[in-house]
């Protein structure tokens, strides 16, 4: 077996947060808890305020500039009440800069001292059966977290999240589809380390795994299976029937799996830390653009102002939308994504191995022994204008050659974005404006923009760094 | 129900012999007889001289200029003996003009007076258990079908045979892979009628359906089916082991069940006696190709001088040798066929989406779980100078895009045609030289070639004349 230990040592020295920055955030704790200790004085109130988190499990990284502060109201107070006062005390906490968001309940988002501190009004519960909404569980998980998780371990964890950031799988938010953190802790109290947890990932099997500490489903877990039906299942020990993987994609599991493999076999430490992309130049993106030779095209349109979440969401679906529609007039796609810098651009991005289809398109017909279907087939194409050749029996079946409805990519988007299935703030920005550039023609937008470039760069290259055998 | 009374007489009239070509067929039957008669006395040989074929049914169609003769030799003359005398004999008859044709056994095809004669040297045996070679069952089809057939129903058969020249399904021979003679005769005595055969064809299944007249697997039907594993099974009444449709393809058996269809909702002088196709003009051609927006590749070569059974059965397996290397390099076919003058010239037609596909080429590999592929899969692509992109993580897969081998299906025939599984002659055709024609290029070639014209004109045109509801 191999010896890890040196490298994981070296990754650890430079993840672990040191003590000064452990100071910087007691005090910033100390500060919050204290503008929240003066609120419940002046306003007499009896709310539990706690830090949650990832600093209040002490699995964060170092570098890490984020708080969780959960002020935990009597479910007395009612939803109304909780809205209302919640958000009055979280606004008095965060001071001068702060946003309005909004995720099951409102919170707030507060820049204090150069960390963003979520201020998140909730119920205080006794039990785990007794949330009102998914926030109201959060302390359940830090509770059970921090009651299995000793010292040693949150190391561990700390090697699975940035192993996870290094690869491009780590968090829940729905731009990424990955693991949450809660999702590694249980995964590292599982496994009982890092590399057991790269090691088990290897017997992983998509649409059948079940991970579950607590044992909930132990001689039940084809029911388990098809209840959850996701790509990884690990019951919540907190809450058997919700599955703290929900939100990872079959993709990212898989994308875990394989760095997995590959560290296991050749470790090192760019799956930590990953060099930056370094975009292409204007002349090599150019000749790779050529060198493939299939069609790029990018569908550019302005940015609904939404919440990250909401806004893939919409891109996501939008741009499946888009190929559906694509592929269904034929046109074949190579590879596609989408980017947007979340202010006022997105661009679409497919590679199709053509832009243009011959006007010529075979249509199987029917088998020449279903009569009825026969005959309504030769109804609608002995007469029809779209003919080019036939009807004719081919083997058992009819065919038919027609002219397509559609043989320019391009003109089929121009004309017909619409009947795709898109988000509906995506089709408001469409509505609003679009524009679609072919090839070569994105080239001021790749020169203007290093983020696309970078992005762009990556996603023609596709080989993540740390890939080598 | 219709009345197809008037029409199908209107057909017979024109395709029952007349009384006068019944005198002239019986006069070159009278001479024949004479010669092979002096031939006997002089060679004191005991040998059967019977006429055979549709003649002998009396199932022949106004027009046909064929006489089969049998020379059945007794057993005891052995094989040899059978292709000493029998050819001898056959000579001595055939008189000037005659070639030496190879079936299964040597045979004499002559011409007197404009009648092709074929003369058939066979063994004569008393049961079809006893025969040799397949021309020595003939004569207990003829026998069986004589005894069926009374004279209302030969005209019945003539017009199912009529029928299936006008549809261009009639002959068993390879080019065609039709419907034999004996096989319409068997329809015809087994449905009573030729309305019935087309009305009965309605209820026929590809693989799934058997004519047994002789009921010889009552009860069995499942054996049989799975036994002669064909798309039509005519069970032969004189030798239960033998499927007289085996020669029939599945797709002609779709198109007289087609026909039949059509022919019963619209019946039409047209199934009979189809318009010959008048050859697009030169600028017409040239439209339609381009008006089609695919590409056209013609694939010419010399022709093997050999029996036309032999000729179309190498031209069509290697027709589908080279739509598979196609298809195996991703060129999209949307139509083929083969051409020969049966002289000097083949022609290969293929109709692509494209001639050209663009270097990328999506390649999928193992899933990620499948660790000793993966390793495999990344070992190849991870170092290889064909790769583009990737490898990456595709949903549960690896995914790399590689640089095609081919982009051009011109050069792909060029260099690569041996790869091609093709019949021997036409791979020793394509050794001596090979032509490849791209689209308007195949001009000339139209222009000088009327029946080539007509074979691409209709093949083009795909839809038959009787085609009408």
């Amino acid at each position: 077996m191999r010896d890890y230990k040196i490298l994981l040592n070296e990754v650890l020295e430079r993840i672990k947060p040191s003590e000064s920055e452990r100071r910087i955030l007691s005090n910033i704790i100390r500060k919050v808890m204290g503008r929240a200790e003066r609120y419940l004085v002046k306003h007499n109130l009896d709310v539990d305020v706690k830090v949650e988190g990832s600093v209040a499990k002490d699995t964060w990284l170092s570098g890490d500039r984020d708080l969780d502060i959960f002020l935990r109201f009597p479910k007395s107070i009612g939803k109304n009440g909780l809205i209302k006062f919640g958000l009055e005390m979280a606004k008095f906490i965060a001071g001068e800069n702060y946003v309005e968001c909004y995720a099951e309940h409102p919170y707030i988002e507060a820049e204090i001292e150069g960390f963003k501190v979520d201020l998140v009004p909730c119920f205080k519960v006794n039990f785990p059966s007794e949330i009102a909404s998914s926030v109201d569980r959060t302390p359940f998980h830090t509770e059970y977290v921090n009651l299995r998780l000793n010292g040693h371990l949150k190391n561990e964890v700390r090697l699975l999240k940035k192993f996870m950031k290094g690869i491009g799988v780590y968090g829940a938010e729905i731009k990424i589809r990955g693991f949450s953190g809660y999702l590694c802790e249980l995964l590292t109290i599982f496994y009982k380390s890092f590399i057991d947890v790269l090691k088990g990932s290897l017997k992983w099997h998509p649409f059948s795994t079940i991970i579950d500490i607590e044992g909930y489903y132990a001689g039940f877990e084809d029911e388990a299976l098809k209840m959850f039906n996701s790509p990884l299942i690990v019951v919540d020990p907190v809450d058997r029937k919700r599955n703290v993987a929900a939100a990872l994609s079959l993709n990212n599991m898989c994308k875990f799996m394989s760095a997995a493999h590959i560290f296991l076999k050749n470790p090192s430490l760019e799956f930590f830390f990953p060099k930056p992309v370094q975009p292409l130049s204007r002349s090599e993106i150019l000749e790779q653009i050529h060198e493939r030779g299939s069609e790029f095209m990018f569908i550019l349109t302005g940015c609904p102002k939404i919440h990250p979440d909401i806004l893939w969401g919409q891109l996501y679906k939008s741009l499946e939308g888009i190929e559906n529609l694509l592929r269904s007039f034929d046109f074949n796609i190579i590879n596609s994504t989408v980017w947007s810098n979340e202010k006022d651009l997105v661009i679409f991005i497919l590679e199709l191995e053509r832009l243009n289809l011959p006007t010529v398109k075979r249509h199987i017909g029917p088998p020449v022994y279903n009569l009825d279907d026969s005959e309504r087939f030769l109804r609608k194409y002995l007469h029809s204008s779209k003919v080019l050749s036939g009807p004719s029996v081919k083997n058992d079946r009819w065919v038919v050659y027609v002219k397509r409805k559609h043989t320019s990519a391009i003109k089929l988007i121009r004309d017909d974005i619409f009947r795709a299935r898109l988000g509906e703030l995506v089709k408001s920005a469409f509505q609003e404006r679009f524009e679609i550039l072919v090839n070569e023609e994105i080239i001021d937008i790749y020169v203007k923009n290093p983020f696309f470039a970078s992005f762009f760069t990556s996603h023609l290259h596709g080989r993540p760094g740390w890939l080598k055998l």
